[in-house]
């Protein structure tokens, strides 16, 4: 049993870049949480019923994905800013020294969404082995709409070099996805069911199995 | 009227990494010519019905595309190395001083197959302006089954930045590709109808279209 | 006709970056709009007189390029960060929304001053296919005396990959930079006629013609 | 004799990356500045004889390294951000205009403290030759504990091309690290005696010395 | 129970780099297979003692490593070209055939010595998925005076993203290092055994243990 | 007094990219040394005109230079490939053996052409501090008409940190390059006179001088 934790700055996030491998986790008896740093609100401009069905679209994803806590920041979305990092900084440590992981799905760090990138980079603050010793991995996942619009620049590439068998769940990681029904589209918009399973065959292909999903792994301790 | 040239190492790496966009110079009347730079032949093992074969699937494919006149350099295939490229070298400067091309669609520099990369060290030989006065525009394509299969390196990353919507010759691309029937398999071998499908489909959701083939740009030169 | 955007953090950026092709736009009847991301004003230490001269340059450029419109969002000077870029992100997109513009020459991600790469991030925000299906090439321009300034390190290199013939136009962009006389210098002092004419020289040189102007292009979508 | 001025976020900064080559240039007759860009307090939750203790130990490192004058921007700690950046530039330009270094010792622009990266940003800003005309060299230093835990990203990598021999300064750089007593621990914390001792001896090992300390190179101008 | 296999270019670099993670693989009842693709040779300018001592070399090693079978390629060493990795391919591939490793420990591409570099580029083309279904892992690893002396650019940066805990088989390591004696030296000669503990050391507090082996993963398939 | 060795793949290579900076070495009492990998000869098409002449353009630079001894390594121009980098190094390690150089300036590992990257790549070989310990500087030079024709890519990248003011010497450089009168074109051919002056002018900018030449600093040792 291994305990997993799934970083998103959005709810969507997760389920687009790394939903069958949590999916899969869960299968496999692993313990998964979920940290979302993000929220909408009212005083942001969105309804009393957007930001309620946004609490309810939560609550079923995280029945689907086997999650076993959720943890809020509930900082305003579209809005994180260089000083958010430093105030989210000691929160997701102290919800890592709560949860000790051993694996961290993160979002990429050069994703088209700046809300992505602080939270890439306030968790990277929580991730030195001297003070989260249980920590073995360090993943990367690639979030359609996001990733694969970040500026074509060598710095921002996303470089996938591990890859996630998720044949046996792709069905499911769609039925969560269609949870998030405000945030599909019909293709060519990149958050359709067609090219998240475009997506997942041509990773497939690479790794040699029918669908897969692809991470940049950035740490990973062989420590038994 | 634009002259373009394609250039593969083996045949098959046109149609999958470019097919769609050559096909549609040619429906806008551009003329495109063909730089091949490697043959299979009996003293390397091919039987005489696989070298014959070969070649009836070149004049079959040049039909589709549509394609002026094709440049065989013959080389035995799975063997170009260093030396071989000084040789390819000036006979590659012939052709594009007989074709001036104003746009080149070369394989990409990383490629998994070393037969890829050592066409490519040829082809950038021949582009200086000052001697190739008409070139304006350089793209390294996509060649699936080799393009993502490079080690997943930071230095060998094919890093797009050049979209060609390909919605009306997808299905002529494929038909192309079922020429070379022994190349295609069933997915997840990467060179299937499904998985370039899956391609065409995810760079279209980046541009914006049903399909479309992503090219490296690495020289564009605005003369008029 | 083309509509073009070209962005500033300060008024000079345009000219010294991309004054050349700016003009070729103009000449060859397209529309340009300017959008400028900071001011300078009497509360962060200007002179009334310095303030009311930095307007005028503005006009006056505005004329000898040809400037359809210009869009101020008056943020001060020296002063944007990561919480202001947010701000700037939905202005922004509303410009875009106004203009529809077709090619956006936008300020380079690593220029030395801070102002250009906020505008750089903000600006980013607002190129997603999906949202400006108008947007066909994105391009970053060098700025004298702020690209070649940014520290030597390879995530910050400018790449140039496109160049433009700007020989019918050097002398009225020299014209143009004249305009902003506080600004220009004597060489060594970066921005002085001799080292635009110097650069001008060798990007023409590596384009084949007299004098180009370099960007680093990071879209272009081939959609008709 | 050099003037030379050494960057910390945190005091200990300069003895883990520069230590010796601090001691080496105060050996050598150059004089030697220090600024540090944070400072721990009470209102941010340190007790008093912390904060007093911090202050006795920058004095007593000062002695040791043989600083000619220290420059305390106290900010505080682990909360520098985008905007204090922008504070901070005009402070730093003020302390390089009083000092004219001909030599910088900065933080490397990607540690894993976002302190770090802060105050590399606005080191950064006070380094162009036509502002500051004395400047003839920078070099970022590795500091361990957070150099090593950037990310694994090959645009964060810290890529030294330049050695110096500190051999005859391994004893004192360690007894001045010793005066930061609450910042050391036991092996494997990277900040220890050990591993101070190892990464010398490793970086020795590439220089040809028994020990050295490593620096990236950024800038380097030979005027004489 | 794994299979592994260790690829050389001249016997000691698998236990300088991965000496260590091959006795753990080893300890842990994993099958170890040896790839050397070099050799010394009388014709090459060796004595027979040399020659032949390094046979016994060989085999010392193996029986220390625990390595199940050696194959040995036997190209002259230092004399590896890009026409012999032609030739080394196909040799290359049986051999995976025979053995169906699932991790793969290869040289790093960017070592100084060109025999390594050729190495890994004839390793590189035997690892594609759909050829070797049962391959899991690649890994490169660092090897002690020739990773830290490629030279100091961007694209040559070992990257270490993956540590593995050597502290119960660090003085076995040693021992079988001891073995290469005409190798070894004294410090700061790179290959000592001082610089290879320190170097253990380094890593060992990167990753939170006494002595660690890093490598840089590129490829990683979870196909459970 | 320093000894200092330039390589050039072929003759004008070394005045081109480093003819100021050697030109300085001379004024200041150092020694320099001329290393050139290739010549022409009459077997490969070159009169016997054309290969005596050659052999005078060198005697005439190596006076203007002050070059102190010149060794040819005469392979035939346009021919470096692999294998012959491996005849290469030995003999270049002995000429080092000899030369005991303290700086070596090399051609750019990316140039377009390559004879100048298997060159860089036979240098490189030799230069392990461990084995040349006299060797505390290693700095790529750019060329013009190769470094800046080199493939867009951000691996080929040419990334100056070290700039040398040639202010006093840029008139006899270009004394020294007109005797390589055969080389020299009418801008906007690359090689002529405006360009170097325009490039010289643009680097000399950058360091705050009025001519600069600039390099690639990849190895500095400070042992003293």
């Amino acid at each position: 049993m291994k305990k997993v934790i799934v970083i998103s700055a959005h709810p969507d996030d997760e389920v687009l870049g790394a939903g069958g491998t949590i999916l899969k986790h869960s299968a496999q008896g692993d313990q998964v949480f979920w940290l979302i740093t993000t929220n909408i609100t009212e005083p942001d401009g969105f309804t009393v019923e957007m930001v309620s069905e946004r609490q309810e679209e939560i609550k079923e994803v995280e029945k689907i994905l086997g999650i076993q806590k959720t943890y809020l920041l509930n900082y305003p979305t579209m809005k994180l800013d260089s000083r958010i990092v430093n105030e989210m900084v000691p929160r997701i440590s102290e919800i890592f020294k709560e949860v000790e992981p051993e694996i961290i799905y993160c979002l990429n760090r050069s994703d088209a969404h700046s809300d992505h990138r602080y939270t890439f980079d306030a968790v990277m603050s929580c991730t030195k082995s001297f003070r989260y010793s249980y920590l073995k991995q360090v993943l990367l996942y690639e979030c359609i709409s996001e990733t694969e619009f970040a500026p074509a620049l060598p710095e921002k590439v996303f470089l996938p070099n591990y890859y996630v068998d998720i044949s046996n769940f792709i069905e499911k990681k769609l039925e969560a996805m269609n949870i998030y029904a405000s945030e599909l589209g019909e293709h060519p918009f990149p958050r359709s069911e067609r090219n998240i399973k475009a997506l997942a065959t041509y990773r497939g292909a690479i790794a040699g199995v029918e669908y897969a999903e692809a991470f940049q792994l950035i740490k990973f301790i062989d420590k038994e």
